[in-house]
């Protein structure tokens, strides 16, 4: 299995500036290995709340089960949030009746560290399944976390949730609401699915905007559309993903009005600067799937409606022949046709027209008499390719980020025994 | 590319017998490549009636429209077929309008040739897409064919619609209707997706059996169910997806029934055996799929409904993970709950069994504490793998055959250009 860096890696990481009330501070709990950074605890202070969304999954995973329980939860502490525990190297996913008493033992351990309730507890798990998770082994190691924790540790963060990411995947924005500075940070991890069990998309964005948990809830929802959601390695779905967002609301001591109403006209710079961190996100995940070589963008233009086209667009996206193609720089448009084809979607052949990185190698369903072999060959071997499809249908448009299928991903997954 | 057979081929390859009504032969035309064998032609006896069931894909190629408007087709000739001629080295698959004149080019060739009406004329291709199709290749080779066809040409007839398949693919079967025995041979092509273009999978059936048009229609519909609907490579649909079948009636002389009503209790013992055609050259098509090194079969029980555990089942066979796991002969029933949860269909996670090759690794949503790693890791070595999904919901019950996913299949579909 390779450790190197993705060959599509960001080469632009951004400092991380703090967000007041969050700290945060990781540690080597040794869940499946000795000595390896495997704990991220992030706390956060009194009045944090929090949404989430998560898996489709039908069989999610017991950690998963915990946040939702605890979103939905009623009482005084619904929508917040004081601690979020992150752990590498165990999912405690498919592990039946252990795996919901090890995430309330982790909660009772976590809420105890930090001096809270075990409902403002949210966790997260990524790595081997089917394996119980041992929560013991948090016993002491979040007590000592909850009071080392700083503001400043956010690359930190980002690797301990690492799993055979290549690198660690941040991203920050600041942002004025009302008169006031804001400023959201966020991580994630994911790289498809990961050797040798289970793949995971976790997600984490912090803010100090004072926001209530339904807006924040709706932000999300909204925002994961065209960014996470519109994200695809390999087509499978892992049991845990998870991505929550939690808002400290600290800047209001600087005069950030507080918003209650997701459709408050004051939030406008801020929405568009949360999906921007979403997307920043998601689009590392894309350049860090497993064995990438190539960042694929796939556009689907003149569909009868969007949904159509992300239809469509996760078709050609998640296809293994169009993937493949990519790994070998060929401009094969034949099997974006079949990919096109095979969504069920309305299209007609006819009028249909293909193109790579903007040179058109198809119109009107047939080749374009223009196209020029050599110069679609040399675009071919950019290290982001564009496969833009205009079916001529109407105005349905979306977009997918994918990457290409290459051997290193048969390598990586394949666990080939000797 | 690999040009060795699959080791998962058929060492048991029938002698196929003549189908009285049926002659074969097959020429060069120099649809791509000089001196391959590109072309068959079947003549059908007058009198023979014709079924087909086509690609699903929504920009289907010029011959499969051209089928599907025969049977359609009004008029005396209407069910009826005197002749089909299949090529390779061109799909004539998104061609646009030159497409469409190309199909009734040649059918108007093949139909002087054999003479009968164009309605008669059934066209497969297979091959290159996007490349205009020259019909007048068939001007005279379609005319020696015809003058040259004899009864025995079954195995040479496989081979001439071969592109990427390592072998070619026969079944054959007799049995009684009535008290005639009747014969049913039956040849296909298909490996996944064929470089470096389109996939395709092709196949025909012929049988002496006196059976109506809708009678053999209503066959083949019902008999892809199970058989080739019920597979899958790389989940990816062609566009030129043609299965055809043909009756020339030719064993009423020996006192054979004529079959009217596919429900005549008389057609039982032939159903079966047409069935058991279309089973064994399904099974052969995942044996020669792109790169496989082990034939997969998965089995969901316990489903809610028959095509609830189809769409798990499938799910399960179509994930990149699970396929590379068969691959690297790893029994990772992690990758089997998570392709069960994407599958979006009822499952409890707590009642989920998994095992492979008849070994439980998993039972009430947890590890087997039975599971041996041992004897697990020894019967994943084996060429054929049973996944079986026990999801302990009802009785829904379904089977998929598909193949593992290896780096020869990248090698084959990425067409690394140097």
């Amino acid at each position: 299995m390779s450790t190197a860096v993705s060959p599509l890696a960001p080469t632009d990481v951004p400092d991380m500036p703090v967000i007041a009330g969050v700290k945060l501070a990781t540690a080597a709990a040794g869940i499946r290995y000795k000595g390896r950074t495997d704990v991220l605890l992030a706390l956060l202070d009194k009045g944090t709340t929090v949404a989430g969304v998560f898996t489709k999954s039908k069989c999610p995973s017991a950690p998963v089960e915990w946040c939702r329980a605890k979103l939905k939860g009623a009482g005084s502490s619904k929508g917040l949030a004081r601690a979020v525990v992150v752990n590498s190297g165990n999912a405690n996913a498919f592990t039946g009746k252990t795996g919901k008493q090890s995430t309330a033992l982790t909660a009772q351990i976590a809420a105890k560290a930090v001096g809270c309730s075990t409902e403002e507890v949210f966790l997260a798990s990524t790595g081997v399944i089917g394996e119980p998770l041992d929560a013991t082994k948090f016993d002491g190691v979040l007590a000592t976390l909850a009071e080392t924790a700083t503001p400043d540790h956010w690359m930190d963060a980002a690797k301990a949730i690492m799993t055979t990411d290549t690198f660690p995947k941040v991203a920050t924005a600041t942002v004025k609401l009302g008169k006031a500075r804001v400023t959201i940070n966020g991580m994630a991890k994911g790289a498809g699915m990961i050797m040798p069990d289970m793949a995971t998309m976790l997600s984490f964005i912090f803010t100090d905007a004072p926001l209530s948990a339904a807006v924040l809830q709706s932000l999300l929802k909204t925002g994961v559309e065209d960014t996470f959601n519109a994200l695809t390695i390999d087509g499978d779905t892992s049991t845990s993903d998870t991505l929550l967002a939690f808002a400290t609301g600290a800047a209001a001591a600087n005069g950030a009005p507080k918003i209650t109403r997701a459709s408050d006209p004051r939030l406008k710079a801020f929405t568009k600067a949360f999906y921007g961190v979403l997307a920043d996100l998601s689009e590392q995940v894309a350049r860090d799937g497993e064995g990438a070589r190539k960042l694929v963008e796939v556009v689907v233009e003149g569909a009868t409606t969007k949904p159509s086209a992300r239809k469509i667009a996760m078709s050609i996206a998640n296809s293994p022949l169009v993937k493949t193609a990519i790994a070998g720089e060929d401009a094969n448009w034949g099997r974006v046709v079949m990919a096109v084809g095979k969504a069920g979607e309305p299209a007609n052949r006819d009028k249909l027209s293909i193109s790579f990185n903007g040179i058109r190698v198809a119109k009107s369903g047939a080749r374009d008499p223009s196209y020029n072999e050599k110069e679609v060959s040399e675009a071919m071997k950019a290290p982001k390719i564009e496969i833009k499809v205009a079916l001529g249908l109407g105005k349905g448009r979306d977009r997918v980020l994918t990457c290409d299928l290459t051997k290193e991903y048969i390598t990586i997954n394949g666990d080939y025994r000797s």
